[in-house]
């Protein structure tokens, strides 16, 4: 009721959430890489609600994604910044809206377009690939439990009868 | 209510999720990529509900990022199967993953490792790049409204004072 639904937002990212299930955050984090820093601009650009947009902000600083900033008492007084985990995000925000791009876009429909500011290129698609470049396909991939691996974990990835 | 939290999984995918909400359905494309394909099984590894699983998979499958495809009388009936455009979610979810090695696990700790079934060789990390493969931070990065861009996106895209 009064949600708004991601299929109808103009952004790869949101897109991609959309094709999957609903989510706010990521879109908060999108916005944060576009410079967006006050709570107010989150919320005009978002168009979301203040409780809703506080508990997530909180939910970013909480995983520390997010710093609340005292910049003192012009306007808003809190600014919220990226931290070096925040600025991590790039390639999950990137594959997003790149998979967008491709699969729900289309070619030639991209909301937004990202460039090399120093050169004004284009700045190539991420690809998983090999140390020499070449594409890897999942097929390609082994994947097997690391040091940090639970029981669990170890079971899923026992080798399955194709 | 009886959910069952990402912060408990010991996936990175899971942990990347559970940083920004909550969220099921980027996890069953990651079983997918692990080789499932049974209902079952999905139900098994995830331990999710029958009900919510079944609404997960026809999302997956209305987005088109799974096939059904009916394999018979043996056992289970029907198979789950990642499109083109489910394999294409491949950087997005090693994105995911690298983010969580990374951020929340920590190196050394890492749940899953993905080496390159060829040659042995770990995968090289994603990274957003320039056409040289010199890394790009989201300040090297410029973001313009494309052909397909909405009237809000390009307001959202103006240059703001920092």
């Amino acid at each position: 009721m009064g949600r708004k639904r991601f299929s109808d937002m103009n952004c790869g990212i949101g897109q991609a959430l959309e094709a999957f299930g609903d989510w706010w955050t990521l879109l908060i984090v999108r916005d944060a890489f576009f410079g967006v820093r006050r709570f107010g601009d989150f919320e005009r650009n978002l168009g979301i609600a203040k409780n809703i947009l506080s508990a997530r902000l909180q939910h970013l600083v909480d995983h520390e994604i997010f710093e609340r900033v005292d910049v003192g008492s012009e306007g808003e007084r809190f600014e919220y910044r990226l931290t070096e985990k925040g600025e991590a995000l790039l390639p999950v925000l990137t594959a997003l809206r790149e998979w967008s791009d491709e699969w729900v876009f289309g070619r030639g429909n991209e909301p937004v377009l990202v460039h090399d500011r120093r050169t004004g290129r284009k700045v190539p698609k991420l690809r998983v690939a090999d140390a020499d470049g070449r594409p890897l396909s999942r097929r390609e991939l082994r994947m097997t439990p690391g040091p940090g691996a639970s029981r669990d974990t170890i079971r899923r990835l026992q080798p399955r009868p194709r």
